[in-house]
């Protein structure tokens, strides 16, 4: 099976149908893609147009709930990713980092196992062209009062 | 006219004279170029050696204020970017990535309009080249005390 | 002396024994190299397998502590580094940029000094390849309860 219908497989699998990439909140690019790289904007949980929850980690936003939140990023890094390569997967590389940011309460030190809900999904759909290195940290507060956020970068083939 | 030639009378139509780099606060580069990237590293809104500004958005500083931060911020990214390529505009290809922190109360969300102050400045100097993947994020806490702080990351040609 | 002895000397003359990278704590790689770039993740202070202080600065750990954190960051950042280069400090050409990032109370302000333990001790040992652009913010938290996490990216030669 190629790449391509690999990763059509998986996300299938996974319920996934990737949605058109999330429009910007405000005055920047989805993506940049040049020299083989793509810098993936920092993703939202956003589906439909709307955050699927808002809060912090620890206060209103429960684990579980936030663990969702990351994989809805990366959802939405893997529509960017698929846009950057007008569809086609075999020119995808890598996804070598992912930068992920938990808005929780200063007690709440469980951003790893939160970021995992990115990390996972995108390895487990995109195979060794989806294992990467990672930074994790908490932070005060996020866009739009969302609970995580995510962002990317990655190898790719030039068309 | 010349890509040098319009960044330049842009920078002259919005009154900025760009500054010689401010120093680092640290022991660290203000910037880094090697195979064609330049990593710029954070700039905090500095003007003549002392913020434009201390405190935290949401409690001492408005979103007016942090907006006038972040282009601060800005302008000390393309005063450092016209160092590393000499002053000559034509070698710069493109500013792919902005990092931007602001520092605020937890209840802030308003983090990419804040950005914005920066994204827009960037955009509008360097026109096409200007466009540009972005992460904003609310933190804690920033060096000095200041309410935002930008990184960047630009793609250049050899001299 | 070639770079590597001079780079052995320095570690040497630090009391540094490059220990085996740390394992990371979730669902990634401790670092990517590809394409002549190799993204290392985000080092939290651990030293054989636990993390040398917990806490926030400016609350129970102090700037001389959150520096040692920030110093033992740096040297799991060199184990990964060698790990990348199979120990051939020959192959690193520059780490070009440190992202640093400081747990701490909402009025502590000196990141950038704490920062330092990491960059001073890079900046040592890897001599003029250690020079490189930084971003330092303070957070809410960081993962396991860490007052410190810093992660680097650096250019190799091809093997």
């Amino acid at each position: 099976m190629s790449t391509s219908d690999s990763i059509a497989a998986r996300l299938s699998a996974e319920g996934i149908v990737l949605p058109v990439p999330p429009t910007p909140v405000a005055s920047y690019q989805p993506y940049v893609a040049m020299n083989g790289m793509v810098w993936v904007s920092g993703q939202l949980p956003l589906r439909d147009g709307s955050l699927v929850m808002t809060g912090l980690v620890g206060d209103t936003v429960s684990e579980a709930d936030a663990l969702l939140c990351a994989r809805q990023c990366a959802i939405n890094i893997l529509a960017v990713l698929s846009a950057s390569v007008a569809g086609d997967w075999e020119r995808l590389l890598r996804v070598v980092r992912l930068g992920g940011f938990v808005a929780s309460t200063p007690d709440f030190v469980g951003q790893p196992k939160i970021i995992n809900g990115a990390s996972d999904l995108i390895g487990h759909v995109l195979g060794d062209r989806g294992t990467h290195a990672r930074a994790a940290v908490g932070v005060a507060s996020l866009p739009l009062g969302a609970p995580v956020e995510v962002e990317a970068l990655a190898l790719i083939t030039a068309s």
